[in-house]
């Protein structure tokens, strides 16, 4: 009675972060309703969107140009010799709007997570020691920011000893209290981090 | 810096149904990490989605074929002298699912919505105006299958005053206890409409 289409968008738009069955199926059905000003606009985007490649070295999204290189490793005014390891691109944009950080990326896309098998073996981190080896002046240090929960450094850990045998130097970023935070409603870890790295 | 098409991809994604900024960020990376596996086959079905149409008669959405009816208007063995409004395409599933209806139906699509001005002019109930003109055996009975919910009571009492001029004699799917429900914890309508409804 329904078109199978209907079922096979329902399934593939559930598969989607953070979104289920039910939200899935309404998400179809509003687009079936609105095709016009709504569906036939964003399928166009998403084609254009497909048309992305990933950066040869940090693998952020960039626009189809003659090299394969991202704007920000492509850009001559970005430090080379630093990198900054982040899980996801969202993370890479609020680095960036703190205006804090020169130098170049390298993006993850995943964590390690202790209840998947194998998902340590999931990111390739090739072009990374690719980047190491061509630029020696990098083991001097590279940046973990890594979110710190469980997974995030579990993650650290795994690559921070990959690093560690091609001699590069790891920081991370610093913990403590977050600005806005409340002392009182602050968990222990914070609160021995932030007693820690006082000044 | 982020290529101008993920931003549109973000917005767009953004707008549909129960998703937000932060999530549609999200969802627009991950499709990029999965291209593969996952967003090429997605546009491909969207795609196809698009290529469906609404019936004439019921605006349920069918593959395109000869008839301007979907299967279940275009099914000989469904009863035609019965119509019951719903307001979205999932209500019918969840209808359809406890077979107990074998009329055909009439999708509004959305609801009259007391704070946005000229909601009730939104759905185009001329092809129910016509079927009832067509067929004046559908006059004896047509089904509300409305929500009971605030949107759903001022839907159903403004189409029904429409229904009314034609002399069309309308019900509304019973209220009481659901299935599964704890008395101790019903609103006060639902027990008033379940006392008065006991059999």
């Amino acid at each position: 009675m329904v078109p199978e289409i209907i079922h096979s968008c329902i399934k593939r738009i559930a598969r989607l972060p953070g979104i289920g069955q039910r939200q899935a199926s309404r998400i179809v059905f509003s687009l079936l309703r609105s095709k016009e000003h709504v569906a036939t606009p964003l399928v166009t985007d998403l084609e254009h969107l497909l048309l992305l490649q990933s950066c040869s070295s940090c693998s952020f999204p960039h626009e189809p140009r003659e090299t394969t290189l991202c704007t920000i490793c492509a850009n001559p005014h970005r430090n080379k010799n630093t990198i900054m390891i982040i899980e996801k691109e969202t993370d890479l944009l609020t680095i960036e709007k703190a205006k804090i950080f020169n130098g170049t990326y390298f993006v993850l896309g995943s964590l390690v997570n202790p209840i998947e098998p194998d998902s340590e073996h999931r990111f390739n981190l090739q072009p990374l020691l690719v980047r190491i080896t061509t630029n020696p002046e990098i083991k001097k240090e590279i940046i973990f920011a890594l979110s710190p929960t469980a997974t995030g450094n579990l993650t650290a850990t795994h690559i921070g000893r990959i690093l560690k045998e091609h001699n590069v130097h790891t920081t991370h970023l610093g913990r403590g209290l977050p600005n806005g935070g409340d002392v009182e409603f602050t968990d222990e870890e914070t609160i021995i981090a932030a007693f820690t790295n006082r000044k």
